[in-house]
């Protein structure tokens, strides 16, 4: 998506080859008209999804999958990041390893919100490992819930998350794919 | 707010006659057109106040923020926890009680997403003892930042936080204040 991509040319920070920051419009400050854009194109990308719910984890997905949910006129739930799983029954529970965080969380949506007639679209605004995708897609396996596809805005296409869900067969739509970063100009490289 | 307390009425359900558990529409699933609303009833309130930034704390918050953020065309910010201050200087931090979950955390803002030019409506989903918006008003503080007003969609007008921030001369505009709930029949007394 051009809109994006230039928006990280122009504000994004490349810290690393590794590491880049877009808090100034994407996950601390953030641009709604940039998330109302995005939520369009996906919008317009999974036209032929029964898509009934979208789905996300907090706390940087959540503003993203609200403007998407209201795109796409369907509620949104975002999973919760808990210090211990609770295990009374009324959750499903997974745990996921945080490489930025180095621990393991564990998180939880509550039976109520997400079951077999659910048709939904994960949304996140960042895959590079795909930890934190891995642990909401087996949440929606527990429930029976099918995923229609997964909607990332910014995929690190040199680490593994994206191309190993593919793999497995799952639409993944992400907006931007950064191929690579160069620290000492700060030029980053889009997969076309 | 009427269609804020009609919803609460239909689907919030009484834990106790301190607890309200609103997960199905507000905090865990997020009925965004819900949020449309609610942000139209700020928009209206708060027409003569020249707001250019909406401020929340993740996670609960930043949904309703960014809906709120858009109807005012303007930027949100969510301020994040975390497990230790930062003291880099980069950023605006204060300590929060959290009777919840009865621990003390960190919240951080970066001092480029909020400055003296700042005119600020603080976003969150419930108020009850006020700790954490106590919080986000040091930051806007130490900021030098404008608090316009504070927008809270569930008050719990039996806890402390809303009127003392009122008493203080804070502009809170709580869309639906609970004065009374009963846990043995479930009603729920809303303030006039």
């Amino acid at each position: 998506m051009r809109l994006l991509e230039e928006r990280i040319r122009r504000d994004g920070v490349v810290k690393s080859d590794q590491v880049l920051k877009v808090d100034s419009f994407l996950n601390h400050q953030m641009d709604i008209g940039l998330f109302r854009a995005m939520a369009r194109q996906w919008r317009q990308d999974f036209a032929d999804a029964p898509i009934n719910k979208v789905l996300t984890i907090e706390a940087s997905g959540i503003g993203i999958a609200a403007v998407v949910a209201e795109e796409f006129g369907v509620p949104a739930v975002f999973a919760k990041k808990s210090e211990s799983i609770n295990i009374d029954g009324t959750y499903y529970a997974t745990s996921v390893r945080s490489f930025t965080h180095q621990r393991v969380y564990s998180v939880i949506v509550s039976t109520r919100f997400l079951g077999p007639d659910d048709h939904v679209l994960v949304i996140d605004d960042f895959m590079a490992n795909g930890c934190a995708m891995d642990g909401l897609l087996q949440i929606c396996d527990a429930a029976g819930a099918t995923v229609e596809g997964v909607g990332i805005a910014i995929e690190k296409g040199f680490q593994p998350g994206g191309d190993r869900l593919r793999q497995r067969g799952i639409r993944v739509d992400s907006l931007a794919i950064v191929e690579s970063m160069d620290p000492q100009t700060g030029d980053i490289t889009f997969r076309d």
